[in-house]
């Protein structure tokens, strides 16, 4: 059994959750939440947490791609530093925790430090960006700290017509002072965020914590059914080529076949049928299929069986079949010393403790470039993300307090996490 | 054997080829047809049609409906009429002979009875309006035979926001003269249309022409599955309430079971998920189901079954179902008499004599109503329609106008088809 839960952590998750919620009513939106990158709200968000942070002496400034960042000093001078932090950014119609909770939590276990210097800074960061909802393209802010907020990305246009560059002009940040937001990758140990899980895989487990292992990755495909579009009273069953027919066929096996595959996601979220009139035979079938898994052997494979499945269907039916790859992105495991770490800290303050890949994509992910990035995962009630009714536990926001104050101190006390240099994965 | 089709039919063929392939030519898009209620290329149809009977000496009128109408009298006076036709109006990007072929297969009778008077008038009727594309309301031109041009109707407008009154006086027509455009019940004697069968059925049996026995009974329905919308990465197979995978799985049992009875068709010709992102999974799935039998007992029952397996399906898996009838309309029963004469002439005159039921709804459907109504289906090649591609074989028009002449030679010598009182559906 883990020790009971300090007094401190529960009042602690309390305000933490306080915070949260506060943090939801700067919205571009009346009566929902959405706060998309240096949107207005964005300010009122920056400066809520610039008074959360001044009683610990820590004034946090904006860097050029909009990042809240705020370094509270190691014990030593020119020590690296271990970045602690989330996005500030959300969906249109968003609830109160997803990116913010790391935020909150990153601030909470500061004020638990009561002022105690370790041996390595403690960056926090609000990442401004990383929902992807106002550019379209996601991980703004944690691209800046890899340098990869190019020239090309600043070009990008929003649906107004602003580009990302002027977006950032007209917050009042200069887009030619974004190298002095790279990371200087020989002072981070590493870079960890608290972030909800967004799925029922804890509540299930009865769990409030997890280390998160890797981001799995990711195979988008395009696919397009052919069959005979045709009349829909004139033209008999046995002398039909129906897309739709083909097409939920192939369905139905995608489904039972990724419910073999143990951790594989298969995914058609997306379908059309052409020409898509009630008395009409669909001719063409247009669909998305996404698969996901922590292996990439695992997920090639997984993909190649399903689209040979895909074919082996439409020849049946003498359907044309076509594929086209929209995303491929490999998984991306997680630091192993940082995520043992977890572990044990865990273990040690909080619950049994479990490892699980994260199925959607983090900061995390743009991070693990080029430092030791790893992520601890908070239960979703419901699994309920991305809506209003998005939610934490407080006793588990409690153990994350716990775990995350016992992880500080266990990794001040490593030679294997303190000596170790700064992977420079450049 | 049937004889072999005559040297006047086969050049009376040709000449019904090339006349539908003029007024083919009359269309409102430049190079592809589309010929709608009472557009300006009507116009020149009509006077395409006009130039066609002027040696016969009948000068056709357009009644308020904007249909064609011309009158070969009979031997006697004061006898009753055959009316023999089909629409003229077309769909977008249509072909040429859905509609024109029985209105100009008509004319080609006229011709080759070469002046003959029969104990009945013929009267041609070339309708307005038949595929429902202008107003979104099929049938226009045949309602008004039957009375049921109404005021509601007279107020529908098309997408440009012109009433069907004003269409009708646009073209130079009074629509106060509709009254006058009815059937005088008691002087018709049936309705007889030739059509392309628009379907495949005629190919794969190797005939030029069949009786239409009856007109497919239709219920279309509007089905919604309801699960939950979730993280396409976060969710694990087993956790999804998966609306789109239900459907599937569905619309896998509507074709299979739809195989196994005789004469159903059955369609999924419209779906969409929502939210209907590549990366959420489906929390919604709209379709429609459309369901055709000649029997309407038949139909009902099938839709009961399908209706049942998707309550099924949606029970197993946790989802909801609601179904909602958006078209329910009964099968129509062609005459027996005047389809076992039509079944006569085409075993006398061309080939063994089929019946079959139209999938698809023709003018005839709405005429059934009020006279004595059968129709003679012309094999179309591929079971190509709606389309530029559609076409009819010069033998098989032959074939018809041998059957139509000796149909009409045995009608005029039928007791039991000129004594009977046409029966008064009103």
């Amino acid at each position: 059994m883990p020790p009971p839960v300090s007094q401190s952590a529960t009042a602690r998750a309390a305000e933490v959750i306080a915070r949260c919620q506060a943090l939801a009513r700067y919205s571009e939106d009346a009566g929902s939440l959405r706060r998309t990158f240096l949107s207005p709200p964005m300010r009122d968000c920056h400066q809520a947490i610039a008074g959360w942070l001044k009683p610990l002496g820590v004034v946090p400034t904006i860097d050029a791609a909009g990042n809240l960042r705020a370094v509270h000093p190691a014990a030593t001078a020119n020590a690296p530093a271990l970045l602690l932090g989330s996005h500030l950014d959300t969906v249109p119609d968003a609830g109160a925790y997803d990116g913010m909770l790391g935020v909150v939590l990153a601030i909470a276990l500061l004020e638990q430090l009561e002022g105690q210097r370790l041996p390595f800074a403690i960056e926090i960061i609000g990442f401004s960006e990383e929902e992807g909802v106002r550019f379209g393209i996601p991980f703004i802010g944690s691209r800046a700290l890899v340098g990869r907020l190019d020239e090309e990305l600043l070009g990008k246009r929003d649906p107004k017509g602003v580009s990302l560059r002027e977006a950032i002009q007209n917050f009042g940040l200069d887009p030619s002072q974004l190298p002095a937001a790279r990371l200087q990758y020989e002072k981070v140990l590493g870079y960890l965020e608290f972030h909800i899980e967004q799925g029922p895989v804890l509540e299930t487990l009865g769990l409030p914590l997890a280390a998160v292992d890797a981001i799995v990755g990711q195979t988008r495909l395009a696919i397009t059914f052919t069959g005979q579009a045709n009349h829909a009273g004139t033209t008999p069953m046995n002398a039909r080529r129906d897309a739709l027919a083909g097409a939920a066929q192939w369905m139905v096996a995608v489904e039972s076949e990724a419910r073999r595959a143990s951790g594989l996601v298969a995914t058609v979220g997306s379908i059309r049928a052409y020409p898509g009139a009630s008395n009409v035979i669909p001719g063409e079938v247009r669909l998305t299929l996404d698969v996901r898994h922590s292996s990439d052997e695992v997920r090639t494979e997984w993909v190649r069986r399903l689209t040979a499945s895909a074919l082996e269907v439409a020849a049946r039916r003498g359907l044309g079949l076509d594929t086209a790859t929209l995303l491929e992105q490999s998984a991306v495991v997680m630091d192993a010393v940082l995520t043992s770490e977890i572990l044990s800290a865990v273990r040690a303050s909080a619950s049994t403790a479990h490892q699980m890949p994260s199925g959607a994509g983090h900061d995390a992910m743009i991070l693990a470039e080029r430092v030791p990035a790893a992520m601890i995962f908070l239960r979703s009630p419901g699994g309920t993300s991305h809506h209003p009714a998005e939610s934490v536990l407080a006793e588990d926001v409690a153990c994350a307090i716990e775990s995350g104050l016992c992880l500080l101190r266990r990794l001040a006390a490593s030679p294997r996490f303190l000596e170790r240099t700064t992977r420079n994965r450049a």
